[in-house]
């Protein structure tokens, strides 16, 4: 590899990681937050999550849709830790073209949503210009005496998911004009899913006493189950996968393989996580639908299968090829 | 003024300000930091400091530099308000040509060292792709039993600084090849004070038991003193400029002004406090240095003024038409 070669998002991560933060007992890179125990034995989580609209976002979102998503992603994660989102601090960089009073006044009507539906604190952040790029980082902390890790689960456990997948891709491709449907209600819902997601953020605070293991969905169903097998040092069977209602159609419709919407797609906040079988009840009346069983993984493989066939590791990374 | 035309980084604030954060018992983006009371009636400190390469950084900058001073500038605020930074996290956004092994792991050393020079922790980030804009967002929290807020100046009150100023200034002329000197150990000592900024963080843990109000220089003497003033509702009368030794010259050589180099500078991360005489010996022996009065303001007009001239309300703000 050449020192000049670009990087993908997880390369980078580990240059990083492997420089700095050798301090701290866990490298906060291996989950969806970072955290630390304080004096008092209280976890200490932070969340940092950094959207570029022009990278991120389709252009059919609104200034105030993409405020409002870069919290919520953000929420996502904590969510899927168990952790409540207290503090907020969020740094905007507009290029100056962008920076007029009615853009600005749009974003903040996102951020102001986002705050009064996750009930958390914006308390304050920065501003700055930049020559092109439109970008919000949101920063969150909050304080937990236990979090869901992705490394816990363990063989035997149940894997579930909150939600069906797959909605979210068809959203996407309907938004890049990549695809048709004939559905319009489908349409809108997909739409809809892309440009205004939701963080499960009371569905993991409730189920977190349950869960062994647990991740958000946003990098895409299939690379978020390979995360949670990876950390663990296990490997997943599915016997299910968590369709979308409509999408087995739309993907008919448009030529595509549904599996491949649900597992390859991303941006969805959904919860993937683990569970002893004793727990699956009290899952299911809460929303979180079993899709597999973990598995001891053999000779250092963390395999997810789906009906026996082997899921293929790809997610959504930055900094790739488009695919 | 037209929706659609640009707002200064002030404007943004207020736009934004005024349409969240509202169950916030303080206006954050009020003073250097933003805080909260958590229910121990402990201070929950955080700070947002985003810095956007294209256009914060000297182009002769090397990206461990860029990525020092991202941390520098966001423990600057921390140590005015006498805070000590604890956690800390990154997002970093950058174009697809900069994601080289080779500049990754000269931003991871910058981190690095600003994580080992002012003992914080680095606990997690996040990574994205931005078109075309390098940027660094850090995000540090720290806690505190007390704060030294803007708005604490009191009229018979002095005004002090740590270190002198305006080499910062001479330093960013030299980069930008705007002006010349035959001074070679100001020039290197002038450019080093760009490219390798410190933070204040032991004098200010230090000194803010002895201080009414304090804010760090990074915009600029004459701006910070103007918040200080307006903050707490009182005037200023300075008798003394910090003059660097060596700008005098610097600026004579150049056709310059040395008192709008010292006044109207920027990026020097310095404290300036205000504290009552009682204190002005210890703070003296600590290195800060008193050169003004702080008086009451006459018709809610809080002015700077300078051996009884009025300092012009200048800084330096992103958006605005270069200066």
């Amino acid at each position: 590899l050449n020192e000049d070669s670009p990087l993908d998002e997880e390369s980078i991560i580990k240059l990083l990681w492997g420089r700095f933060g050798k301090n701290s007992a866990n490298d906060p890179f291996d989950d969806d937050a970072a955290w630390v125990l304080n004096s008092n034995k209280k976890f200490v989580v932070g969340k940092a999550d950094m959207l570029v609209a022009t990278t991120d976002a389709p252009v059919q979102m609104t200034p105030s849709q993409i405020a409002r998503k870069s919290i919520v992603a953000c929420v996502s994660d904590l969510a899927a830790k168990g952790v409540k989102p207290e503090y907020c601090l969020i740094s905007l960089g507009l290029p100056r073209e962008l920076a007029t009073r009615k853009y600005v006044i749009d974003l903040a009507r996102g951020f102001a949503s986002a705050e009064s539906e996750y009930r958390l604190r914006i308390i304050g952040g920065d501003t700055n210009a930049t020559s092109r790029d439109p970008v919000i980082d949101c920063s969150i902390f909050g304080f937990a005496n236990s979090l869901v890790l992705r490394r816990g689960a363990k063989p035997g456990d149940l894997i579930g998911v909150s939600g069906k997948f797959g909605i979210q891709q068809a959203g996407l491709l309907l938004l890049l004009n990549k695809a048709k449907s004939s559905d319009q209600s489908f349409s809108k819902a997909a739409i809809d899913s892309v440009l205004e997601p939701n963080a499960r953020l009371d569905l993991g605070l409730r189920v977190s006493r349950y869960l062994s293991s647990c991740i958000d969905s946003s990098d895409g169903l299939a690379i978020s189950l390979y995360h949670l097998a990876e950390s663990s040092k296990v490997s997943f069977d599915l016997h299910d996968l968590p369709i979308h209602s409509g999408v087995s159609n739309f993907a008919k419709e448009n030529g595509l393989v549904d599996s491949e919407l649900v597992l390859f797609g991303g941006e969805e906040y959904e919860l993937v996580c683990t569970y002893s079988s004793d727990h699956e009840s009290d899952l299911k009346k809460l929303g979180v639908n079993t899709i597999g069983t973990v598995k001891e993984s053999r000779n250092r493989r963390y395999q997810v299968r789906l009906n026996g066939r082997l899921v293929t590791r790809r997610g959504w990374l930055h900094f790739k090829s488009d695919d």
